[in-house]
């Protein structure tokens, strides 16, 4: 089974095109919880519990973890333990280096963490990519148009027409498959979705930025145009409640997006 | 004394342009020592004794120790430990996120590591850098020319004439200053590299790409018109033997550099 079909599976199984992203941080965490590495895995590995029922895919952000040095990437690695097997785990690591580096870097997020797939930046181009397209059953998702302020600073600049958001799909896309690639679109882009699912229809895309960021869910849905995806949110469901409630909360707002979301 | 000054007085007491680069990977251990992540340590720290003396700073890329997971973050915080206080450490992680998860790398990279500068990946604009920005004493080298193949791919599409890589450098160049703002410019492309320095003749430059990748050092070094810089080399140094004399001849190789590029 490859990792286009474990996604599409999860998806199916459980009726939710939602990704939970697991941006925790010890500063953040509820009020009853140790303020250490230790109190963050239990506070993930509850979060997992919790919301499994009602997503499809969970997200890990590197730099959530890194920030605490070798025991973050411990607890990194328990915490996709702690995640079941049948759901998919995205290492959003924004990696990319020149060839050998990039190998090295693939190693360490399917090897070593068991990702499914990695979170991946264009700036360098084909070698840098295409390591990680080496392994069978794993995938990437190659940052587009992402939902930041910034994403209009170059990815939006114009070459003879074409925005670098749209040449870096069209480019990228030649490298893989939509089996074993994807791209990361932000949700507060709804209009230029729409142009992006005329270049790939059969990609998944990763839409982060629904909840906090102020994506309008709906009209990334209706852009999207029953192509496949997954929307992650991070913020509105793990720190749903500050309290001791905080995991029966998460479930509430995982339910309320697997609803809100459709399948 | 901000990283600019660190970076400069620390040419000037080496009398060298070369940064060594310790990408170092089990596999490639050389006879004798241990294939495991102890060994790396060891094989780091004699590298390091050795070759301090002919160089002004070291890089070290985050791929080759991530790929050992927690264990490999473990080792590089050791060896970065092992670095004489007076030399400059980059952490070449190239990384780039929202702005509040930037923060987050910025804090694994300045606090957790205690590296001088990171390197960082353009892709994400202004929001994905700017939080590295605001650590005192610390710089970021930016991805604008890479040394590899894949750099033809988006670096150099031309907006109205302006090749992206030159674009990144005048927009980014704002976001800081020269004393806090570095580039990354691949040893492969010394015609660029002159054009470069019509736009940034006061930025450090982090060139990569001599000895193993094939660029030309004399060729950079006059592009480069006596600006601030450093020239990276790694594998040609730290693998210039397989035997029990890496360590002696790594210094024999590091002092070659620290001559043929000069001061």
């Amino acid at each position: 089974m490859n990792s286009f079909e474990k996604l599409s599976n999860s998806v199916e199984r459980s009726k939710s095109l939602l990704c939970v992203g697991l941006d925790t941080s010890i500063a953040k965490l509820p009020a009853g919880i140790e303020k250490n590495v230790e109190g963050l895995l239990f506070f993930n590995r509850q979060i997992v519990e919790a919301t499994a029922e009602y997503t499809a895919a969970y997200k890990l952000n590197f730099a959530f973890y890194e920030q605490y040095g070798s025991d973050g990437f411990d607890i990194l690695k328990k915490t996709i333990e702690a995640i079941p097997q049948d759901k998919f785990v995205i290492a959003d690591a924004k990696r990319g280096d020149i060839g050998n580096t990039s190998k090295a870097y693939a190693e360490s997020a399917f090897d070593f963490f068991k990702a499914d797939a990695i979170t991946v930046s264009p700036y360098m181009g084909s070698d840098s990519l295409k390591p990680f397209l080496e392994y069978d059953n794993k995938m990437i998702f190659i940052l587009a148009l992402t939902s930041n302020p910034g994403s209009a600073d170059f990815q939006r600049l114009e070459y003879g027409g074409t925005p670098l958001y749209q040449q870096v799909i069209k480019t990228t896309a030649t490298y893989g498959n939509n089996q074993n690639t994807g791209y990361v679109v932000g949700a507060t882009h709804p209009a230029e979705l729409s142009l992006i699912r005329k270049i790939i229809p059969k990609h998944f895309l990763l839409i982060p930025g629904v909840g906090t960021q102020g994506g309008d869910a709906k009209a990334i849905l209706k852009a999207n145009n029953n192509s496949p995806v997954i929307i992650n949110v991070s913020r509105d469901i793990i720190y749903s409640s500050g309290s001791v409630d905080f995991a029966e909360s998460a479930a509430v707002r995982a339910e309320y997006y697997q609803k809100l979301l459709g399948k």
